[in-house]
């Protein structure tokens, strides 16, 4: 195990990754609200030795819920009851930096963290959209940039939240009647623009100190605050090229934050559609995209480049007047790699909704499980990854060949483990314990 | 089993409700922060076919960390790890409506419902004291009138996000591509003093309609919310005439408001110290008064009647010129109740803080299995109670006594259930399922 290793995480979403999965007909489209579905998607994950399972988040319905499973369970109440369920699995909760209170979500993370035995992890977004907004008493999203302000400041308080306890601030010393040492307790007394809290936190400090903190914003404000304070980030990268592009990028720019490059892993998005040949995969894969509803894939479409859905003709590629990314306040980087796509492959609407109904913009991979490991290493082994957030395109099946065919090859080849070797989720990412920046005395 | 039957709920809490329980040398000192401390009076608790459990809850320190555990798992995170650690009993999670958002805390609580199939509730609290304003971004608490006036909002935007999904809107037909009915679910819209949410929720309507709603203030203003919206109410009350008195006055407020009166239960606390014989329990009584810390004790009683600690003598009676309820801004009635009682009994300081320390208000009753029954069965049968929410001194051995001793005499009697006979929390409060109502068409 001296060498490099690859990591893995599976990215949890009811029926597949695929907008259409949850019409096959062993799809249950019940599974976004059931336990029993996430629980048998999470041991899978266990049994196959991956470092992660991982929930995406909006505080909003999303889309127009007559096509497909809508409703979603809040990912920290969801990842706990996970916990239960599993020993040694990493669990990644989404949540918004916009629309929750530091105070609040901080302590819900470390909640998870210490019930989990330090399998927590969060996934820091700003969360783009009017939707969600209007769910919180505003007419709409805030700037990009304000968001962006915000969730750098909600990170310095919740750091200093989950440092608010010293290491050794519980003694537990029943003949004394002493169960922690006053001063090793602190407030955080944090005045800033867009907070202030007093705190301490009311619970010790976690297990793996903080949260392993992860990041999915690929956009220059999202690049800036991942180098600043991601350790894992997931990303959209369609080709080879653009993944190395980006990995250097990112290396780069924690290296010029002064931290350390090995200790933020780069885990772009894969969608793999198995077969025992490669026309068995490709198959299903036709089969998943002649289940896509086209006018409400169009009007998806519409939404999100910012134009009447009139304004998009299934035959015809994208009109030529688009705005620019700078004119866009939300999902900056997914709208110009939709728009750069597009342009690039010459794809008509038609086309690039099916491309998009697979996998929103990630890699897509049909193929036997030699062909999709040879793809994962290949990425793994020329600057493009250290891992893969993998994204099945039809679940609970997609994952149970992944784990069962992919996962071995990858084994035989020394680049995945074996085993669990430690007990945290930053254990399996190979990161250290989050570092404490104690408070200041007052 | 067509009699009136008892409703028992357990109230969580590390390693029992005497402050001093921690330092038996059976205590687990961390028990607070551990799942399988959690599992396990849950799964006690469910073998004694309780009704539910229930998590007090605060977001803030409370009080000096150093003398009892003090850190407090988040609730309804907590809580989801125990729904997948129990089949039947119901999940109550204290969570504060002065400082949450209605959209996201509506959604966790209806996260829990539907992970748990309909065991979740929901004991709504307005959160007094200044350390937890401070976590907020507030100088000190909101006025005590505020707090309720954002609370009934908030219980009308919450209970609007609950309703905003159709109980039919899911059709899942996969033939037609259609998942759920656009038409039946539908925006709030909600525009008040407080808070301006448009919805519809992320998630369709809980199993129970509603999660049961549960209240613990007996202020003026807290009895009147109680009317409106509790459907069971946690109370501390440590005479039975009190018990009495308080329970007339709260069916009829709920009848006033047009309500059932049997639709809303009053379970008031009682803190259970069983022994083979009146003498051993009270030896145990005695043993847990003995480890109280008085200086502690001192100044945590000094913070809630608002005066400098010097101002307290250990053997002296109360001073005369404490501030009287209505100059008080948080927990108003738990002041009044502490300050009525010192001075109708004449109690010292250092009496008082041994009552206050054993049951923090509520009703000890130190005895054998057979006298801690009659209590409870006196009380349930001369209005005065419909069931008691359990605080065992110790735990979770006071809870194994509990169940092993008292729970079979209550049964023997008829007044309490052998077996669950419904699946919801709402079947064993024996309460309806909540009703819908649809929000207008736009």
């Amino acid at each position: 195990m001296g060498a490099r290793q690859l990591h893995l995480n599976l990215f949890l979403l009811d029926t597949g990754h695929h907008e259409a999965s949850w019409r096959l007909p062993s799809s249950d489209p019940y599974a976004n609200l059931s336990l029993e579905a996430h629980q048998h998607l999470a041991r899978v994950a266990e049994e196959a030795k991956l470092d992660s399972v991982f929930l995406a988040d909006s505080p909003a319905l999303f889309g127009e819920p007559g096509r497909r499973p809508s409703g979603r369970l809040e990912p920290t109440v969801l990842l706990s009851a996970l916990a239960v369920s599993t020993q040694h699995i990493g669990l990644i909760a989404t949540a918004s930096t916009s629309y929750n209170e530091p105070f609040n979500l901080a302590r819900r993370l470390a909640s998870v963290d210490h019930l989990s035995g330090g399998r927590a992890g969060w996934n820091i977004v700003t969360t783009a959209g009017d939707a969600a907004a209007r769910n919180f008493g505003l007419e709409g999203q805030p700037l990009h940039k304000t968001r962006y302000e915000r969730a750098s400041e909600f990170l310095d308080v919740a750091t200093k939240l989950w440092d608010s306890w010293a290491d050794d601030a519980i003694v537990a010393d029943k003949d004394a009647g002493v169960h922690a040492v006053g001063d090793r307790i602190r407030p955080i007394s944090h005045v800033g623009p867009h907070f202030s809290v007093e705190g301490p936190l009311n619970l010790p400090r976690p297990p793996q100190g903080h949260p392993l903190l992860v990041q999915a914003g690929s956009s220059d404000d999202g690049k800036e605050f991942a180098a600043r304070w991601a350790e894992a980030i997931f990303t959209a990268q369609p080709t080879l090229a653009e993944s190395q592009a980006f990995y250097v990028d990112i290396k780069r720019r924690v290296a010029a934050a002064g931290r350390n490059p090995d200790h933020v892993l780069v885990l772009p998005g894969i969608v793999p559609i198995l077969g025992d040949t490669e026309a068995e995969a490709r198959e299903l894969e036709a089969e998943l995209d002649r289940l896509i509803a086209p006018e409400y894939a169009v009007s998806q479409l519409a939404q999100l480049l910012r134009v009447p859905p009139g304004r998009l003709s299934l035959d015809a590629e994208l009109p030529d007047d688009l705005p620019v990314e700078d004119e866009i306040e939300g999902a900056k980087s997914r709208y110009t790699l939709i728009v750069d796509w597009a342009r690039r492959d010459r794809l008509t609407v038609r086309e690039l909704i099916g491309k998009l109904g697979g996998g929103r913009g990630h890699r897509t991979v049909a193929g036997t499980p030699v062909q999709v490991a040879d793809t994962i290493q290949h990425y793994f082994e020329n600057g493009a990854a250290d891992g893969f957030n993998i994204m099945p395109a039809v679940l609970p099946s997609g994952l149970e060949a992944f784990a069962s065919s992919v996962v071995p090859i990858l084994q035989e080849r020394g680049l995945f483990r074996t085993d669990y070797t430690g007990t945290t989720l930053r254990d399996h990412y190979g990161l250290p314990r989050a570092a404490r920046r104690p408070p200041a005395i007052a």
